[in-house]
């Protein structure tokens, strides 16, 4: 897969984190770029997504560099607001741009005072290991409790796009969720890349949930360069934009913390695509669902019962529910099915719920999650340990 | 403890849940009784709902008997509204009362159908039994994956409230929650007992969760049928009833399926009961937050960030966090104290956690959870199996 033009890319260990792997990256344009970014919409705002979301309207959506710490979220620190401007200026100085050019992101543990000589000491030999080949280092860096790397790439018009991001769990849509960086070498100014990124969000990180909880650190941010030379139409743009970041949610679904099956949840026949995303986020945000998926039990009575708590309107009595395929519910009752054939499929590591309502209505809506296990408890028992 | 007058109970095995214990209950008021109810608000319900709700708009709130099964929801069934109804005509004529004095519940799986002669062919033993002191046997037999019966009882100027309740998993507040039962001998109108029920609710099952899913079945009943001959000043019969109601609602939270922890949770400061309440319910609902106390884990950042996604505006910076009474967030930011020795309160059977907002508003909320374990997965996994 060939990467954006014009992009250079670095990572290594700062003692950050505990663990002895790379904890901090830096993404850098070698030419100013045009930037848009989405972030999490929890009134608790970490230091480095309130400072970049003030360098960007400084710059009126210009930036040359991203700089990406793991191990420590620098939320609801004393020094966080300092440690995330010291960063910026001592990453800008090393790339010779300004401050307000480079974007901080963090994220890992909250409430623990993240040491900024770990970062400044670390950026000459960051910054010397800048190469356009290190796309996968920096995309290992941004990783928590994440078991697999998360990239997705698009061609499309002789412009690149290629995404990299984080996450299993504390994940929920509410605006974008987690980290990700997203970089093309299209030409797009900055007010049309941003409408860009909201449509993508929307039908990616949006509908997204792992466990219903939205961290204090999620950002979204795309970078366009132009060192292709190309501006492709909006059409082409939009679609592989949408591509490189579904694909990345959906990664982000299948490594969920302890899940063992990805889910996709399909809603079609609501009234409108808004009834049908909050049947879909019910369904994916409800425990029994989830721990039902995993104990391969085709349980869809609790399916019908979230939606049912979901806020939508619809008719119980039009439902019929499929679960890999197989109609489990017709019009609200229980259908006729093989149950030993349908528990095999349900040991597969994809699942598939379709929720179709009868009727009228054109609402659509897909969704992606994970099941619950006991893996998921155990990450979460013993985070800061 | 004084059992209220005038009302006999019964239970026994009809065959409608595999393992053979209790799954029938019958509850009946010698004179016919006020009632007033709060169910579910799940678009899907269940028959016995529907025809509860019906019955008590019939009689303009007079009941005669309540008939509870487990073992089977009655939701999501072909037969499920004529199965309620036929259970009703049945017990009214074994009763000699009218149908729509007797109120029907059910609990436990949905989308089976439920077979009516069970209950019909039961019912004559199931009257034979009837008995004033057979309150306890009657609360066994209403319970599911409940690992323990869950009773409470008040007194106050000569009248009786004694109450029964189950569940364990499906709950979340958003109306009643589970099945309950609360019988009194106090003297009280109808319409006047709708007005206790519903305040009671409002602080004590409405301030409860276990996992967030709402349930088809959810019933809230009480009855009152002035067999003490007494009236109470209404701050007196508000003051048992909800002492009845928030001890039910609390065992149902310790009981939490898998639980090990009980956990309250207290907020102060907020701008009103409306903003404490949705603070209270975002920690309550978070797994991380859930997890962490299963691990003994002071992570106080996700108490922070919970609250943060609450949708309730507060000045994060203004927030301390009090666990088992140690202070673990001053200011929004980490407070000093002895960890070893809060782990060790950690280790307890009971949490305190303590949102305490500074400044100027006095919004307070109590609310009810437990924690989240490997045995919420394991009972979840293989429910109907």
């Amino acid at each position: 897969m060939n990467l954006p033009l014009g992009y250079r890319y670095s990572a290594l260990y700062a003692g950050i984190r505990k663990a002895a792997k790379p904890d901090l990256a830096l993404i850098v344009s070698d030419a100013p770029a045009s930037a848009a970014a989405v972030y999490t919409t929890n009134l608790v705002q970490a230091a480095p997504v309130r400072l970049s979301r003030t360098h960007l309207q400084e710059t009126g959506g210009i930036a040359r560099a991203v700089i990406v710490n793991a191990g420590n979220a620098n939320c609801a620190t004393r020094t966080g607001a300092r440690v995330a401007l010291s960063t910026a200026k001592a990453a800008a100085k090393a790339l010779k741009c300004k401050a307000a050019e480079v974007l901080p992101s963090s994220t890992g543990v909250i409430g623990v005072e993240l040491n900024p000589a770990l970062i400044t000491n670390a950026l000459p030999a960051l910054v010397e290991g800048l190469a356009p080949e290190r796309f996968l280092d920096a995309a290992d860096a941004i990783l928590t409790t994440d078991l697999v790397r998360k990239v997705a790439y698009a061609e499309t018009g002789g412009i690149r796009v290629a995404g990299m991001t984080k996450g299993s769990g504390m994940i929920h849509p509410g605006m974008a969720t987690t980290l990700a960086y997203v970089m093309t070498d299209a030409i797009v100014p900055p007010a049309e890349l941003r409408k860009h990124l909201k449509s993508a969000v929307n039908r990616s990180y949006n509908r997204l949930s792992v466990d219903g909880d939205m961290s204090t650190n999620d950002t979204l941010l795309v970078l366009a360069n132009g060192a292709s030379g190309k501006k492709v139409n909006k059409a082409a743009f939009q679609a592989a934009l949408d591509e490189v970041c579904q694909s990345l949610a959906q990664q982000i679904a299948r490594d969920g913390e302890g899940a063992t099956r990805f889910v996709e949840i399909d809603v079609s026949g609501a009234r409108d695509e808004a009834a049908a995303a909050k049947i879909a986020r019910a369904i994916a945000n409800s425990p029994l669902v989830k721990t039902a998926i995993a104990g391969s039990d085709p349980n869809w009575g609790r399916i019908l019962c979230a939606a049912g708590y979901s806020g939508a309107a619809f008719e119980p009595a039009q439902v019929d529910i499929y679960l890999q395929g197989v109609k489990v519910c017709r019009k609200g009752l229980a259908a006729q099915y093989n149950e030993a054939a349908l528990t095999k499929k349900l040991n597969e590591k994809d699942c598939l719920i379709r929720f179709v309502i009868g009727g009228e209505g054109r609402g659509t809506a897909r969704f992606w999650t994970c099941d619950l296990t006991h893996g998921y408890i155990d990450i979460n028992g013993s985070y800061r340990t």
